[in-house]
């Protein structure tokens, strides 16, 4: 097959198996379809970087999981945000729908948002890049952290920035902006796929946040990433130190045979971890 | 109470009325309340401006209800679109769930969604402002012109432009671009609210669009805002002829007591026409 | 009135009065319209949040009084920047009049907004948003700081960011940038009605910055803006304190009749600051 | 000089009589002030591309007076767009100063501009380059043109566009939007320097349009612009004609010795026109 | 292999055909080795649309190769532009590199790439997108007409637009700018691999043009691509053809095995073409 | 010649100078001509702001040489980052070039950019601006650092952010962001004229980084320009400290005589530096 290129998608997804993933069950079946998943291995992504993440779900075939204008609003301190995505859609507001009573409902899917995610989940709010009002402030914040949730993720700002980046809490959004959630936005949808940060986000995909930003790890696929990112960055650790003590580059990495076979020697004597 | 300046929004507007409006009987309860607006008087909507439309919105407290960066492929001939708005929803594409397979789902939305917009209804598209993959192309779009749909609108662009801008159908969109939508988007949802061109479109909406562009007017003021619009035009008629022959601005636009009562004579002696 | 969204906005500002405000009387009548505003209720604004301000701002009709795109330059110190605002505006550059050489000229804008600027105030500058050239240095900032100004608000960024940062001056800027002002802009105005971030700033308006940025008071309600934040705030004190006791938000934020009562007696209970 | 590049701006312009130019005289002072740049030269403007007008000021020292995102609403009819420049500036608006009572004002500078604005002027709108809202409607622009306006210049859209682009009068602008100015804009003063399309305006600064778009000719340099211009564009008529006879560009674009003596031998022969 | 999503990458291309492909041998080789592609086959690139293109392109994993920002000057008349490209490459200008008087220098790379460009060769610009200056203006173009050139592409405008349109010479670009190139641009390179409208542009890759803009094809497929985007076309006219007839879009688009199998019978029917 | 503003560039650039400046003769001839700085001239870069540098260049009439987009990743500490330009080239990824084999490469372009950089040389990329994408990661940059570069300077963000930032090497970038280069960039070409942050980098350019971001100084320029601004900010040193010490600006800054000549007398008692 000369100068052809070709490239085979194989796909086990069905739309079925898709449409069951986020599908109409409620958050019940969620939970516990999260609960099928490994936590020894999930446990994994807590110590991976959002780099070694991105290149796995690039072999693959991912482009586009990295959320675009995402940063941590504190510095991460040590460990990466690590949780199944629970997610919340809004529209922009209209004057006369959009007022600080709508906040009476019970039923505002906003407020129903902070008090419905699951504990582990990570709220991942579609604020479709509007970065004039905030998506949320230190009082919402603070009740999410205090319901269990992992992290906050928006592709808004927030208000009340000073006092969300001492909660301890890991949110990531575009910011600050101190106006009000209700000049831009009009929350309208519980836990349905969006997109944040130019990224689609479907309930359950797995979430994690670290200094660089956020990558969004389908679900069904979660656990062999984290694998394979831990081993990847093993192997790196060892080119590293390979480099910082006079390696070139060319044959170490990415390793050639002679030192994929060094890596695999000095793997073995390491004191195994995990 | 002088020199005090006062706005006041009376909506009928209720949110359980809302919740009724686009929420879960389905399409068919939406076609016949859609009957329920007095034909007549959207008919007004035909030849009013959006401009015109604009300010009689803003007259209520609107400011945002004009799409940004969405204009006419085609130079609007004649009447203006009209008609309800029927919506679709994308969020961006994943690479393992967009495919070109993807369209043999007979459930596929973006496929359903032009196979089930209501004759008269304008089908709305939310591409969020993406202006580097086609909303949808030819064959589709011819489709819905056959249907008997009002119009499309999608704040991204379309493809195969120069054969969908001689179709005699109204298309207002980004402009053009050639890739195919799943480069970019996921359809995902059927006449949910949502956001296109900034702006929020709830089902059912009457969306109009001209020459400047989209104007989406909530369906509970539609008839009152088309009737005011007319009513403006006729003066605005008056006041631009009274302004070429050389009436200066000052009392004649806006009009002072005299010019009004001038108008007042001038319509009571025009024939009546509608 | 069931049902119905009321807006209503009154204003005591008039026409007049505005023209007034910033009108011909030169800066000396400013200083002492400003004198007019109670300082003691002015006094609270250095420690309400720019968030609460933007609510109580948003209750009133005002949507566009944050500004966009600045932020402090370095993360303030406990209080907040208030004072009424001394502007400067910008046009672009020209070539052959924005030399070096203009600085020679004593009655240059730029340097005679800083030599006039009144004790207290804040001087915002129009740089139409200008990201490639400074707005100002550390000269002129440390020659702001010593005259007495409250703070300098730019959507401009600033140059010798390093030592601006470090002299204990409020600064709202849009970042850093080497190049020198008139390499994009021409100092044209004093202390006329400008734009900056986005926000309309007539002198002698209240601006007050904090972590999030910075919002514009209209002076004419400055007063009481300043006294229902500083409730606000209290009151949700009180929420924050029983949210973190496990309230669910419904009933608490915003507070229901309950609620509302309990917070009355716990206000009554708590010793008076202000 | 081998090998030296070197760099000379020659300006008769003085600070004090800029200062003179668009100081406090008022605009009697101005309309005067225009009659004294020979009518003769200026009419050159009218048949010379901006292109050409573009580099005359660039050899000139002059890199950025030609409008950013301004371009003409209709394709021009043969002669340019040229006359002296009368300036609107607007900041943006506030909700409870830009209500529609606000034209009732007979004082208000959008309206007054339009009545004010000299024959033969050209109205330049500083709308900060704000794409959301019209700079004016299809009635401002018919008396524009019944005031003997030479054009309408605007860094925003405008409303109506279908109206006005059938008027045959020249309009430069950002395109259309429907929603009314006073959602985006407040009018604050005339003919004081401003910026549109990212360029400073003074008032009477010269302004040419055609179909690439909008050059700012600075009042002082107009005549000889319009010389040198139209000595430019006859030069390349005859490199045009032997360029599409088989000339390489070498030699013949720019000029050598040889093409340069042929030139003025064929512009020798020329029946004269101007 | 279930629950497992598995892409492969199968490409011939090695990088020492890349380097042969657009390497050092010079133009001569590029000019005979682009004529070893079967012209016939290339000449059904006339007459797809870049759509078609682009879904050819994505079905073999190219979801990039569509130009952003770059549309045709003029309407396309009838056939496509297609070609070889021939690139030139711009950086930033620097004020004392790029005076008038570089153009004097015979070997200046933007004359030269007029002047070089081989008769049926596209001329492709990488101007990083700056909408501020021209690429060229009508002298270069028409000599690039005269000389033969197929076409000329760029992401940055170009001036002099009204002749351009006129000229019956396929230019597809940002639009329109007036400032001569050397204000942004010093051209530095010719016929080496760039970047345009965010697309990477190889030398000798095949560029095609129509209403919608402009697509890349790697010259590698160029030939496969040409047949395969003219039978599907062939088939989208039938599935047209029954679609404007009543027939829904499940089934029909894409065609299931019994519209196939119709289609494969009306195309046995009709008169062959190509 | 009062009243006449007068351009005086003299450079001694020349054409041919520039072409071998960095034209073919390899790295070794750069090496060699950059020693011919003198290197106690180019030490006072590291102290100067990259403000001074700016208008030192602006004085030269250089408008265009401070990037924009473009910051330091962490704090600098004390010194400057400066050294000559080592470039790298990237043009847009295509699919089936930019897999992660294409590191195997031993010559792939970005890893021999690191392991080729001079000791001294900062290595300057251009990845025009694009943000979605790592332009490098904590390898490579560690690397870098190993191999005795000065710093890294790109328009584009890193990965491993965190880690990178505490490296204590100079690193100037757009952010963080975890995507691996090869989704966005092809590496291309090393060691030619580049553009980045909309700079023009020519080879052996010197580079200075501050707090405020990164200036290109022409090599050719670079000595006169490091005494001329280490000479500007004593004066500034001077003019700083009376300004604190309650000097109005008019006078002082810009000086006139009487400050010039007491700035004079200072500099004569300070003890010497250099």
């Amino acid at each position: 097959m000369p100068g052809i290129v070709r490239w085979v998608i194989v796909s086990s997804l069905r739309k079925t198996s898709l449409c069951h993933l986020w599908g109409g069950d409620g958050m019940q079946s969620k939970v516990s379809s999260t609960s099928e998943l490994n936590p020894e291995k999930l446990k994994l992504l807590k110590s991976v970087s959002t780099a070694t993440l991105a290149t796995q779900l690039f072999r693959r075939g991912f482009r586009n999981l990295f959320m675009q204008g995402v940063a941590p609003l504190a510095k991460p301190n040590g460990e990466n945000m690590v949780g199944p995505a629970y997610t919340l859609r809004n529209i922009p507001a209209r004057e006369d729908l959009d007022v600080l009573d709508i906040f009476l409902d019970p039923e505002n899917p906003q407020r129903n948002a902070i008090e419905s995610v699951p504990p582990g989940y990570v709220l991942v709010q579609d604020c479709r890049g509007e970065k004039s009002a905030a998506s949320c402030g230190s009082i919402l914040t603070t009740r999410l952290k205090i319901r269990g949730a992992a992290g906050m993720v928006s592709d808004g700002p927030v208000r009340d920035s000073g006092v969300i980046s001492e909660l301890g809490f890991p949110v990531f959004c575009a910011g600050a902006s101190a106006p009000t959630n209700i000049i831009k936005h009009h929350s309208i949808d519980l836990n349905v796929p969006i997109g944040c940060g130019g990224v689609p986000v479907y309930p359950d995909d797995i979430i994690v946040g670290d200094i660089d930003g956020v990558v969004v790890i389908p679900r069904q696929i979660a656990e062999e990433v984290a694998a394979d990112a831990t081993e990847q960055e093993r192997m790196e650790e060892f080119i590293l130190d390979k480099s910082q003590n006079g390696a070139r580059l060319a044959g170490t990495y990415p390793p050639d045979d002679g030192t994929r076979a060094a890596y695999l020697a000095w793997k073995a004597q390491k004191p195994q971890e995990s």
